[in-house]
């Protein structure tokens, strides 16, 4: 039988993670128990979540004194005051608001749901949290590809993805917010299509393809594997940055 | 070494598809070629292109008379008049236009650039030929994993694919226009996550996490692979359509 082309890889047992948790460490014990070692080319996908609580971003609602536009978008949507408060202060505007539904602009240039901020109570009920992106994720990813480099040698591509509604389409699919070790556009201009015609798609969102591959394993469910190893995908080697994806606001029809 | 949880294999060898080709022996000689056979749960994913090809759907472009309607939105946009009246027999609507930009809502309901009509001379010079997406693309593919279960008893998924800008962010990515043998939308309401907790994303659009994952390895370039197997995904079973995924447009913020 063929080997696959790519090949997607769940790193199992990485526990719930903590403030100041070094994620390298927790990766390099779950390829050892998969018995994975990383390749040159390899592709690490981290889901936001955790590294947003390995950086400690974790806000205690109760902590949270909601200003008057945070009460004012409360009372609109009807979401706890504080939460708002979160989103508010990770965005640059409301893109759109109707019924409970917030699409933010956060300050990375993201447009999403809710800014991106999780709500939990990590198991906790008298403890609510709300969990922001991490503070710049293309940052995130290049510390992770730094640590897994200088721990392995592999010359690895690090994604760090969210999991994003989309206009027109029911359903989420995994985007990526930061990367590292590569560009996240591959592009195609100039290359021939299989009948010799230059080619009419001409950039492909590579590091959303990956981010939404790994999707496939990376569970939000009790299973918990938040880092999709995946080997074998071809994507443009570099220092790209994941807002290199970000389209110009005056190139975009949907704002 | 592990296995892979999940597995891409490219299908070589797939040719220039013709109009009136049966799809299915060409795929089954492609397994065949990668010495792969179709195992149950396995998901086969075909761009819409060479779906659209088989089916005879390309128009030659001197064949087309525009209307005033066409003429009109050619001379906003640039466009040859002819592929615009193509784009527009196969639309219910413009739903953005800016310079040569063209947001069509198809007929089938899906919104993309050009009502996803394609344009090519197909390797002649003198021949144009527009080539809009398939009248039905889960009839189509049905009809595909209808005929890959009666030649190998095995019961897959069929996703038909094709590659879309996106709002907001750069470059293209692929996304399911047709399915059969699944559900399009994973729906883990009511599954806890890894605390226990009720899940805050519901909603999974696996058909187009698929699409998107075998868009890694199906080229538009010059290597030609329209045919992907994906083995080892979960997905909900069912008899799923893919327009299932289309947002109700009172329930879209972005029309």
């Amino acid at each position: 039988m063929a080997d696959p082309r790519v090949a997607l890889y769940a790193l199992p047992g990485i526990p719930d993670v903590q403030a100041g948790d070094a994620l390298v460490p927790l990766i390099l014990a779950a390829l050892h128990r998969a018995a994975l070692a990383l390749q040159d080319g390899d592709v690490i996908v981290v889901t936001q979540k955790i590294v947003s609580k390995a950086e400690g971003r974790a806000i205690p609602l109760r902590d949270v004194t909601p200003s008057p536009r945070a009460r004012e978008l409360a009372a609109t949507t009807g979401k706890d005051p504080r939460l708002v408060e979160v989103i508010l202060r990770g965005s640059r505007g409301v893109i759109r608001q109707r019924g409970p539904v917030l699409i933010m602009e956060t300050r990375h240039g993201w447009i999403c749901a809710n800014a991106g901020v999780d709500r939990s109570n990590v198991g906790q009920p008298d403890a609510e949290i709300a969990l922001p992106l991490p503070a710049d994720p293309d940052v995130s990813a290049r510390d992770l590809r730094a640590g897994l480099h200088s721990a392995t040698g592999a010359d690895v591509a690090v994604i760090i993805s969210d999991t994003h509604g989309r206009p027109w389409r029911e359903g989420t699919v995994n985007v990526a917010l930061g990367v590292a070790g590569m560009l996240p556009i591959a592009d195609l201009r100039g290359q021939p299509d299989m009948f010799g015609e230059p080619l009419r798609v001409t950039t492909v969102a590579r590091a959303d393809e990956l981010a939404a591959a790994a999707g496939l394993i990376a569970g939000q469910a009790a299973e918990g594997l938040p880092v999709v190893l995946i080997r074998g995908a071809a994507y443009p080697r570099g220092e790209g940055r994941a807002t290199d994806m970000q389209r110009m606001p005056e190139h975009d029809l949907f704002r």
